[in-house]
C-alpha cells in the first residue's frame, strides 16, 4: 500500500510535521470543495428544499452507514448527530433501562473524563442510587461482578494510547450479565474495530480525529441491532419520533436507529465530513493499521535512542496500542511548547505528558525521523527552559 | 430603515419569492467566505492551534453575547451549542430542580412537538412523578397555580404565528412561585425580546429560521444571571467543567453561563452563524419589527382579498402574532407543492395550514403582492388539484 495518495488528500502547513490527530486530523482538501457545494449549491439555491431534494433528513444515517464500514457496524445500526458526550448519555441511559435490577456503572481511571462526567450526570439525576465504580485499566475483567449493569470502556485510552481488548472483554461483561458502552474516539480511523464480531452493545465515537472531519466535527452511536428495536431514547428529541412531520403531541419512538436522533442534524458539518469520509475509498482500515504500527515502532525506537529523559507510557507491544505514542517528561509542558514553535505539533496531557498522534494517512518514516531529531535537540539541548514555553494554556 | 442593503447581503435563487425563513433562513452571502476562511485559514493552518489562537475555544460565549443583544440578555448568560431540542432538556430539568417540592410542567398544545418529546423523556425518567400539563394556549395564565414547577412556552407559535405575552406571564407565573423556560425558536430575529426585562428565568431557540445561519446550525440557551451560580446541569460534559483541560475525574460545573455547555463546539457551523449575525450589525431588530408587519397586513390583505377558500388562522392583530402569516384551506398540501412549483417557497403544517414566513431582511411589498397573486391562481384556478401536488413528501 502506498500512502503517497492519501497524503496528496490533504493539507499540511508548510513545514509542518502534524502528529496532533489523536486531536483534530488535518483539512481533507476536498472539505472546502464539499462545503462550499453545501452553501451555494444546496443551502443556496434549494433552501429548504435541500432536506428532501439534497438527502439532508437521511444524512444522519447515511454518513452513519459509511462510519458503519469502518467499525464492523451493519448497514442501519449507526447514525450520527450531537457529541460525544451527549451521545456516551443517551448509550448509558439506555443501557441503564436495561438492566433495572442492577446499580452499578463499571469503568477505569483511563477513561476520557467527560465520558465519566456524563454518567455523574446520569447517577445524580435519572439513576439515583446508582453508582459509577472506576478501577484500573487491567483489573477491569475481575471486577465485573452480579451488580454492574454496564461496562462503559473507552477502547484506546485518551493519554496513554493502551488499548483494551474489545472482544473478550465484551464476553466477559456478558457472561456477568452486564451490557457494554465502548467509546471509540482513538480508535475510529485508526485501527480496526468488528463491533459485531465482538457482541458489543452500544457505541460511541467522534469524528474530528482520526477520521479527519474537522473541529466540533459530530459524533456517532451505534445499536447492536438485537437491542435497537426495545431502546427507549432517554433524549427524546423530535428526530428520532416515529413520524416527525405529523407533529404529534406525544412522542413515539422511531423503528430504527433513528430513534437515537434528537435534533435538527448539522447539516453544514456533514459537508467537512462527506469528504473526510471519501479518504477511506482509497485506503483500508487493515492497511492503515498495518503502516501505523510500523511508524509507531520506528517513533519509540527513535525517541529512546535520542532521549533517556523521556519514558515510554504507552504499552510496548504494538497489539495493546492505538495509534499513539505517549511519553512522560518532567518537563513535558514547555517541551511540547517548544516542539511545536519548531513546527513539531503534538499535545501535552496533564501531569507530564507528551501525546503523538500517528497515521499514515499523511505521515511518513521520514517525519517521525526529523520529529525525534528535533525533540533530541529540545530535550537534550534544555530548549524548553524558557519563560515563553511555560506561560500558554493547553488545549486539547 | 432602507432594507435594499439588507437584501443585498443574501443569495436568494433567480425567481424564487422565500416565504419560508419560519423553516430555514437563507445564505448570507459573507457565510461562503466566512466558512472558507475558517476551513482554509484556521483550520487548515493552525490545526489544534485553532482552539487558542482562532478562539475557537470562546466562540460559544462569543457568539452567545452577539445572540444576548438580540434578545435582552446582558453578556454573559448566553451560550451555544448542541441542538435546541438538547438545551430544552437542559433548561427544563435545570428548572425542575430549582422547584424540587412541586411537580407540574405547564405548557400549551401549540408548544412544538420536540419541546413535549423531551419534557417526555425526562418525565419518565429523571423527573418520574412529575406531570406534563397541556392547556389551550389561550389558558395558560389561569392555568398557574401552587403545583406548577415551571411554564415552558413557545414564545411564537410554530404553526399560527400566535404570540404569547412574555413578561405578564412571566409575571403570573413568578407570582404562583413557578419558574419559566421560554422557546424563542420564532421569535429571535423576529421580533425584539427583552429577557432581563421580562424577568425570564431560561430560554432557548435555533439559528437557523430568522436568524438565517444555515441548515442544523447550534441552538443557545439564556439563563438568567440570578440562576446561573447554582444552576445544576443535567448534561455535565467536559465543556461545561471548571477546568475542561485539568482531566479530573469528577465534574465541577463551570462559575457561569459555560457550565450549559457539554461537548466540543461545532466550530464550521460557527462561522455561518458569524456571517449571518453580522446582518444585524446593519439593522435594528425594532426596525424589523415594524416593516415586518406592514408586509404581513399587506399579504394578508392581498390573500384575503384574492382567496376566499383560504382562512386566516394567525391572529388578525399584528401585536399577538409573530413573523409569519398561516392560513388554512382544505387543499393546503398541494396547493403548497403548486405554489412551490411556481417559485413561491413556504411551507405545509398539518394537517391543513399553509404557513409563510415574513421577514423584511430580503423580501419587499412587492414580493408579497407576487405571491399572493400566484396564490390566487393556483386556489381559484385549482391548480393543485393535480396528482403530482399531492405525492411529495412534506419536510419542515
Amino acid at each position: 500500500m502506498d500512502f503517497t495518495r492519501t497524503r496528496s488528500l490533504f493539507h499540511l502547513p508548510e513545514g509542518m510535521i502534524y502528529l496532533d490527530g489523536s486531536s483534530l486530523g488535518p483539512l481533507p482538501l476536498a472539505a472546502r470543495e464539499r462545503t462550499l457545494r453545501l452553501l451555494s449549491d444546496e443551502w443556496g439555491e434549494m433552501l429548504i428544499r435541500g432536506w428532501n431534494d439534497a438527502g439532508w433528513m437521511d444524512a444522519p444515517a447515511r454518513l452513519g452507514d459509511r462510519i458503519g464500514r469502518l467499525i464492523g457496524a451493519p448497514a442501519g445500526t449507526v447514525v450520527m448527530g450531537d457529541t460525544l458526550s451527549i451521545k456516551v448519555y443517551q448509550a448509558v441511559a439506555a443501557a441503564l433501562e436495561m438492566r433495572p435490577e442492577r446499580r452499578v456503572i463499571l469503568s477505569d481511571h483511563g477513561n476520557f473524563p467527560s465520558d465519566l462526567y456524563m454518567v455523574d450526570g446520569l447517577l445524580r439525576s435519572l439513576f439515583r442510587g446508582h453508582e459509577l465504580r472506576l478501577v484500573a485499566p487491567e483489573e477491569v475483567a475481575s471486577a465485573l461482578d452480579e451488580h454492574v449493569a454496564v461496562l462503559m470502556l473507552t477502547e484506546v485510552d485518551y493519554r496513554t494510547g493502551r488499548k483494551h481488548d474489545m472482544a473478550p472483554l465484551t464476553e466477559a461483561a456478558h457472561a456477568a450479565g452486564a451490557l457494554t458502552v465502548w467509546d471509540l474516539a482513538h480508535s475510529a480511523g485508526a485501527l480496526p474495530i468488528d463491533l459485531s464480531g465482538a457482541g458489543a452493545d452500544f457505541a460511541v465515537g467522534c469524528t474530528y480525529k482520526f477520521l479527519n472531519a474537522g473541529p466540533g466535527a459530530p459524533a456517532f452511536i451505534y445499536v447492536a441491532p438485537e437491542h435497537i428495536g426495545h431502546v427507549r431514547p432517554a433524549l427524546s428529541g423530535w428526530l428520532g419520533h416515529e413520524a416527525p412531520f405529523a407533529f404529534d403531541l406525544d412522542y413515539r419512538s422511531g423503528p430504527g436507529i433513528e430513534r437515537m436522533r434528537v435534533g435538527t442534524p448539522p447539516i453544514i458539518a456533514f459537508a467537512a465530513l462527506e469528504a473526510a469520509l471519501d479518504v477511506w475509498d482509497e485506503v483500508s482500515i487493515s492497511d492503515v493499521r498495518v503502516r501505523s504500527i510500523e511508524l509507531a515502532e520506528l517513533f519509540i525506537a527513535e525517541v529512546e535512542k535520542r532521549c533517556p529523559a523521556l519514558e515510554l507510557v504507552s504499552p510496548r507491544s504494538a497489539e495493546n496500542r492505538g495509534s499513539q505514542v505517549s511519553f512522560r517528561f518532567e518537563h513535558a509542558y514547555p517541551a511540547m511548547q517548544a516542539l511545536i514553535d519548531r513546527g513539531v505539533i503534538g499535545d501535552f496531557r496533564a501531569p507530564d505528558v507528551m501525546r503523538f498522534g500517528i497515521t499514515p494517512l499523511y505521515l511518513d518514516a521520514g517525519d517521525l525521523v526529523r520529529a525525534a531529531e528535533t525533540l533530541e535537540e529540545i530535550v537534550n539541548g534544555r530548549l524548553w527552559d524558557r519563560p515563553r514555553y511555560r506561560e500558554r494554556r493547553a488545549v486539547t
